[in-house]
């Protein structure tokens, strides 16, 4: 089996591989602020920059222009990468925009055609990295838990086919450590991660609950936001 | 990247940059008497006497009369700078009142009366800054929460594409520090600010909990209201 | 902005302007028993007998005799006040006999009906106060939460055109201190105040949570309901 | 007004007035084996041979023979003073077995014909007290939350029609002394008495939370259950 | 009244008269591996052999043979007690696997064809003793709770009308001490007693909450599941 | 009665009996990560290679080349063993795909497909170990609460028919000791194990809940997962 780095400092060592398996789907959790857009973003900046990985951002939430802009005061240049297509931003809010026209949200056309412009753009593009930013934007598209079921289904069974390991992103509804319930799709994915802040104590920290295929540290760890992104505390 | 001063006492320094990423939609939340009205029409009042930055205030609760009233003993003559169009106040309790009539309500009309009087009004006065008072009532008048995901996804949307830097109003169920459970929406939005009462001490506090596009400080920070409005101490 | 004295002691005194904001509409919350029904007739008493300003108590729980009787022990003859016109219980129990017939009730007939009882009663007896007690009764008659929440804007938007002070009690479903989630409609008030027992010091609490127009004390305040009826001990 | 004297050991001497007002309808409420039922039948017991007071138990839960076994251990010939016309048992759990098909269950029919039996009974009988046993069976027959508020103020109204005071005995979910949720029906009752077991201490408590028309105290007093029945211990 | 004694090691003095009252219907509650079942044969096995009361067990969650098997470790020999007619077990999981046709379940056809192969086994067998095994999967093939309660109304009541003395299992959804929340239908029987696991202590408990017709002590007894079955520890 | 023996260190001990009893079907509960897809194979595994058990994995989650891959790094050769026919692994993903479409999910048609090839499958290979991983994913194919307890009846009652002993896996919505609320369908089930990791020690815990037939102990105990897979430490 192969290994992903995800070249941000201190999370490869958390894993006895040193990275997640290759063709892993993972859950990134967090709450509002928990840093996970920075995190998905700095996966793929670093694929780009340092391994030569090229990456796909699926915006659902933002434009890809604010995505860009969201990331700038870390120095990463995403426009530029995106230029050498080193990272591709689909934009999934055009659609989003579309897809209000409630016959077209319901029928659940709109997940197929995400999938159909991920495999294209994975096969023209040859990326190793996906970042689907986020899940709670699907669920919120969603006219019940069947049909958001019914979605998840098909987006993992059509990610496992791809040759890709994928960060799926969800907004947990607390920001805070020891709140751990996790939400019923989470056995749909390879493994979970846990971004949280604590509030009593003013830090963030990071915790892996799941990844198959590997054996992993149990801890939540701390990790700070610099002006270089996210980076692990010993 | 520019950044918006938000020019409310202590506020500014808690971000990284001084203010505001410009273009930002922020939902405040906070329990009733939170101070959520006065924090709003502060970051108006000064935009306009400040930064000569026009503002809107969208008032879907109240009558502007009321809006005015509520904020007259803090000095700020609200009245006077909405003759010099330097604060704009939307009455959208009237449309209200119409929306009661069932079918209006349920149809989701209301909500693109209001995008499309606020773009106008927006082009119409260059106002800068936002500030729509209350989600809840926008909630109170979806008959089901798949109805309201589709009147924040249209009005997310729509903020996104004026260049104005919004504050969302939002009504929390608790007003208790500690109780932090997001609502569902929170991640529509690029930032979130937390207004609480802690009911033991006797103190009000504030907490940036999200905030694209720069860093900020991560503790809830002690504020009062006096005869001043708003102001964080040390 | 002018300011409606209770009369009711230390409660005038727990507001900047030595009362409420005239024109408010007040959220009294409370468990059984907490008091609420007494400190609405208080404050139409005071308002009849020192004050000068009638007032209307709209009586949905309990027939006008038996609202009469429960005050009786405080020394407050509310017949008499009723028949000098400085008190009018409207006999809102009634209407609720006869909405139990199926169709009426949900056609949301009744608040209608309620509100132009009461318009017509402030006009003709000039009062300046309105009790309503209770929502929870309101929130009975209602057969889902749109329907209650179409009920509450019409009295809402009704009540602000009003040129009154008006009391809304409502039952909330715990009597203890520390409990403190609001009820969803609590922002369409002006004011919020929570009457509590603390069950462990078998102490009873007045807090006053919201008040538009005015600064207040954040405090809860301990109360006695002694042969005087309500009164905020030091 | 006129005061009830329960007549069980140191209940009356919690209320100011020695007793229950006259005509008050009481909820008791308490969980699985809390003696509500004891309690009820020694304050018609009490009536029937210390006051001189006919009573009605209304049993919806068991049959009038079960009724009476379960109180023989106390030494309360409720067989001979049913004989006298001192207390009158209804048979209500009759009327149950007929309402289980289907139609009539949901129709209401069951509520009304309850009421015109309790109102013959009352006036064939020149009863003053009346038990409910229980409200828990008569939600129990209700198809939705609508339907049990429709019954509730039916019986709410008539009872306050009639010259009786009421217990109405009523199962809460937790037997334990510090869970505190109140039912939502609680408003349409003049009081509340809360009967608990603290299973920490093993020792039973009873609590007034409610009691319009008089002042009463606030603490909860321990009782134990003898062969005499329900004492409360100083 | 008369008084069964349940030959259970130490369960029969906790009751003031030794014993449950004859005719009572008592739900016993526990979490998954409390011991339920083990309590109920044992109820059966010592009716059988020592106080020679034949017994009926309702097996609607295993074949009898199953039944049979689960306590073989504890020396029963439910087989020749069975060839000789003192324990009789119904095999109610057969009707369960027809029952999975839709239309059947809905009905409620099920619960009466149970009464009535009850009411005629109890009739052939002079069974005193009756344990039904579970409620929970009654519960289970109801579609709602509005069937689930009608069936239990029938079953109640068809139970008061034999000669015995039932228990009725129940799957609790915790197995720790101190979760004390009741199932609402618990008011419909005459005794409760509730077997949880202290999974701090690692001891086992049995409590009872509730018993009709006899007074009872009110503490959690520890017992222990040894080669003889169930016994409780001073 | 014969006893199953897990080969996983320190589990069998666990048991009076040294193992499960044979047939038994048990419930392995456990949040994301907390190593049930592992303890299943590994059961599976041991079964193969120790006590020449033939097994059998339904992989309803993941394709069996993703769960060979998975345990892959433990040594454990499942290819090898499924082409020596003592490891099957049922591929229920690809169904899984198809009954997407709408139709076939809500019928029901997949649980009665999924049972008929596990019944050949079983009589083709011999098999005496079966794994189930997991009901969470029958659980999300089901469109309400009715449906799935029906396929669980259907399921159990053709898991008891067939001479296996079988392990069926489930998330549990927490991961930490002491969330402890059961999940409704556990009654189906003959035994309950639970996994769980500590988060504040850090440490993984497994604990039986429940095992019909044999008395087990009742602590929670500190497994890791090394090398070799599973581990109970002293």
């Amino acid at each position: 089996m192969e290994f992903v780095r995800t070249g941000i400092d201190g999370v490869d060592g958390l894993f006895s591989m040193n990275g997640y398996p290759m063709g892993n789907s993972i859950l990134v959790l967090g709450g509002p602020g928990s840093g996970k857009s920075i995190f998905g973003m700095q996966y793929l900046y670093k694929g780009a920059t340092v391994y030569n990985e090229p990456g796909i951002y699926v915006a659902l939430e933002e434009t890809p222009k604010k995505v860009e802009r969201n990331v700038a005061s870390f120095g990463w240049d995403v426009s530029k990468l995106s230029e050498e297509g080193k990272i591709t931003i689909i934009d999934a809010t055009t659609p989003r925009i579309k897809e209000v026209d409630d016959d077209v949200v319901r029928s659940g056309l709109g997940i197929d055609n995400l999938i159909t412009n991920l495999k294209e753009m994975v096969e023209k593009t040859g990326a190793k990295r996906v970042v689907i930013d986020s899940l709670s934007l699907i669920a919120f598209h969603s006219s019940d838990d069947f049909e958001l079921r019914t979605k998840l289904i098909r987006l993992s069974v059509s990610l496992s086919e791809m040759d890709v390991t994928t960060l799926v992103l969800a907004e947990a509804s607390s920001n805070e450590i020891g709140t751990s319930v996790f939400p019923p799709e989470t056995f749909l994915f390879d493994g979970v991660i846990w971004m949280v802040l604590d509030t009593s104590s003013q830090e963030r920290r990071l915790a892996i609950r799941k990844m198959r295929g590997t054996k992993h540290v149990l801890g939540a760890f701390r990790f700070i936001i610099d002006d270089d992104g996210i980076q692990i505390k010993a």
